[in-house]
């Protein structure tokens, strides 16, 4: 059932003057730092919000586990919960917003929430990437919102932009930076020369990085972000088998120095393409042209790059996480919540959990450049004998660079493609990994091309 | 009254599964370059939207002067007209789309609309910045929508993300890079070295400048936007006199390069703060830090940079005009308008007209810190002397570098002031004009500070 509450003997006039204020309960789960942030905020602007907004959100419950830890903001003890289901219960909470976290308990309330009819707002990319067909289904059936602009992007509206500001658009491709972790990372070893391993660790002492770091420099973060992207540019969720996940551990800095030589920069980016009805999803490292807008994009900020059919490229850049920006982008859904339950209004443009899902092209057939480094012997017809393995697998080179050597017999040597398909470069680094001319591993990294703007 | 048409008997769900077609009449005044790029939109996307969003918006009447002319789009000729006023006495017209420019037709055009109950979507930036007061309060007062996305920004969804994303925030201040033109001029100035009269010439071979281009330069359509988005910052539309306006043209070479060797670009910008209640909105040529986001927009290219408390930077970045940018943001506005026609729904968190406005902060109260280039005579106590009047005026001198004379008796000194009143700037720089030392009016550009991330 849905309940309303104090506002449902009023109604919002449709485009103007909000003259009888609208109370809504508000119920949170994980009172961590996005879940402090989230009461600082509303503590700080409730007042504002409801003058501007037409609504008054009001902290009715919190839900933790733990009641020792000091959070920096002071909470009416009467609001505090240990038990989750607490707020599914209660009937003055007429929204649940969900900051515990993890797949398991806390998909376990965003199904209670919205199997009794009361709207969620969460910033869980996991939970929703791996069940999202499910939750935004039931949304669906039982006609209730799920929020979710927290999800991506941290503070910038990047959900609301693909969903109602770029509506009207064809989406053909989307680039994320979408990971504050691996953008400090990557900018550390661009900027000051340092390993992956140390910029891994200064990263862990600024507290951008976990003392366990995989989520987030294996790409699997990024990966979440970008299956909602896709969905959302879609109109459909996707499963998050639909992405290609490869993240930035070990990259080493010769790569990214040899990079710069040519013009680029590297990026962990999650890009997203649309063509005839297919989707491809990838998340890996990546060179783009140093010119660009998104190779400025540096430390722990996000940046999110549209391609629509009409709109042309738009960029949209913030604060990818923290507890002030994610309070934000939670609260903005909080707001049009809100104003649904007291209006009788609806969110913006909405899934369609039971349309046809686009085919997922599989990453083998992702058509890009490459920028390829190999160990090679420093001896004549070396580079032929490689060149030739390349055209037998219809690889074309746009360019070959012979570094100086830098140890032992072996010199790198960088490559670069014109576009080819991933399949037929995998097969072709395979063979010549085996040559007995090639000492250690093939390094590719695939090149996204974008306008430069002088 | 307001009319509903076909969709009255049904009702869109409220967050899921849309099962029946609400088609939505539009009624498009003005066919010029925006107006052809709406249609086109609209057929090449009509089935699109109907599917994703609910709403088949099914162009109804087109109004303009001039049938002559090839837009590029086919029309059916029963929806043409070239009256204006008949879009609103049709029924099957629901919303109106203004696209007719300037500030009297469209005004009289936007106010009968509303003045029937049909909601208005328009791009038409000079007379909501002239007669946004007026209009809004009309809107209220009949409870219709008044769409204007493509008002500011073009492509980029910059009302949403100020009005809806970020509503959680409170804004401290907003930095436009609003017309492509002035853009598009500086960037080739910047780049080529070219003045401000050659750079005006390519602009206007390029077809992104009028042949009377004062509009533009002068600042008055970046003044037009800033006006919108302090107005949208505050809740409440602000008068045009708001603005402090100046605009870029004969800005000197000179300047531009002496701004690079401190390691500032020059942009047109426009500047909103808002702090203790007040609001300063100000659009003057502005050097800002060279290795900022919004140094890195160039051409015909705008951006927004957003500060809010709680989101703290986000910046909005895309095409500012063109045929198919604009009518992204159009349409997005027209599916938001017909979706709340078909639903019920009421858009996105309103302007409050009736509010009490902020003060305007006079242009004198604003403090910057400033680039200044004076001609000085080349002789021993000049400095000093021109010093001593800083001094007298409270403006504390950060740095000065006298250049190399290129011509006369006369050699160009640059100052970089620290924070000052603008007030006690222009009086120094007015006293220093006067001086006999002095050859030439002073040039004085503002300097905006802002984060760099590295």
């Amino acid at each position: 059932m849905l309940v309303r509450g104090e506002a449902l003997f009023y109604s919002i006039p449709f485009y103007g003057v909000v003259s009888v204020m609208n109370e809504i309960g508000i119920g949170l789960a994980g009172f961590g730092t996005v879940g402090a942030g989230v009461v600082e905020g509303l503590q700080r602007h409730a007042d504002r919000i409801a003058a501007r907004a037409g609504v008054r959100l009001v902290l009715r419950k919190i839900a933790d586990v733990d009641w020792e830890r000091d959070r920096g903001v002071r909470v009416d003890p009467a609001l505090m919960t240990r038990d989750a289901a607490a707020l599914i219960a209660d009937p003055s909470v007429q929204i649940v917003v969900e900051l515990i976290g993890g797949t398991k308990a806390a998909r376990d309330l965003v199904r209670g929430a919205l199997d009794a009819g009361k709207p969620v707002v969460t910033a869980n990319k996991a939970l929703l990437a791996e069940h999202g067909t499910e939750l935004f289904t039931l949304a669906a059936q039982r006609r209730v919102a799920l929020g979710f602009e927290a999800s991506v992007g941290g503070a910038i509206p990047i959900i609301r932009a693909i969903r109602d500001g770029l509506v009207a658009n064809r989406f053909q491709r989307l680039i994320g930076i979408l990971n504050g972790t691996c953008n400090f990372i990557l900018t550390r070893m661009d900027r000051e020369q340092a390993t992956f391993d140390h910029a891994l660790k200064d990263a862990q002492a600024a507290g951008y990085a976990e003392a366990d770091p995989s989520l987030d420099i294996d790409g699997h973060d990024t990966a979440h972000k970008a299956v909602l992207l896709a969905g959302l540019a879609c109109g459909v969720p996707l499963p998050f088998s639909a992405a290609h996940v490869e993240g930035i551990r070990g990259l080493s800095k010769l790569d990214i120095e040899y990079a710069r030589e040519l013009g680029y920069r590297i990026k962990l980016l999650a890009i997203v393409r649309l063509d005839d009805g297919d989707v491809e999803v990838r998340v890996h490292p990546t060179l783009i042209p140093s010119g660009s807008l998104l190779a400025a994009v540096n430390g722990v900020f996000n940046a999110i790059l549209v391609e629509g059919d009409l709109a042309g490229p738009t960029l949209h850049y913030g604060r990818g996480a923290g507890r002030l920006p994610t309070a934000s982008a939670v609260i903005s859904d909080l707001v049009e919540v809100a104003r649904g339950l007291a209006g009788g209004t609806a969110p913006g443009v909405p899934f369609r959990p039971q349309a046809v899902p686009p085919r997922v092209r599989p990453i083998g057939e992702a058509i890009t450049r490459s920028y390829i480094r190999l160990s090679l012997l420093d001896r004549p017809g070396v580079l032929a004998q490689v060149a030739s393995v390349f055209g037998q697998h219809r690889i074309s080179i746009a360019s070959v660079v012979q570094k100086e050597p830098h140890s032992g017999r072996h010199v790198p040597v960088v490559w670069v493609t014109h576009p080819a398909m991933d399949r037929d470069c995998a097969e072709a680094l395979a063979e010549i990994g085996r040559l007995s001319v090639t000492s250690g591993p093939p390094i590719r990294i695939r090149i996204e091309d974008m306008e430069v703007e002088r």
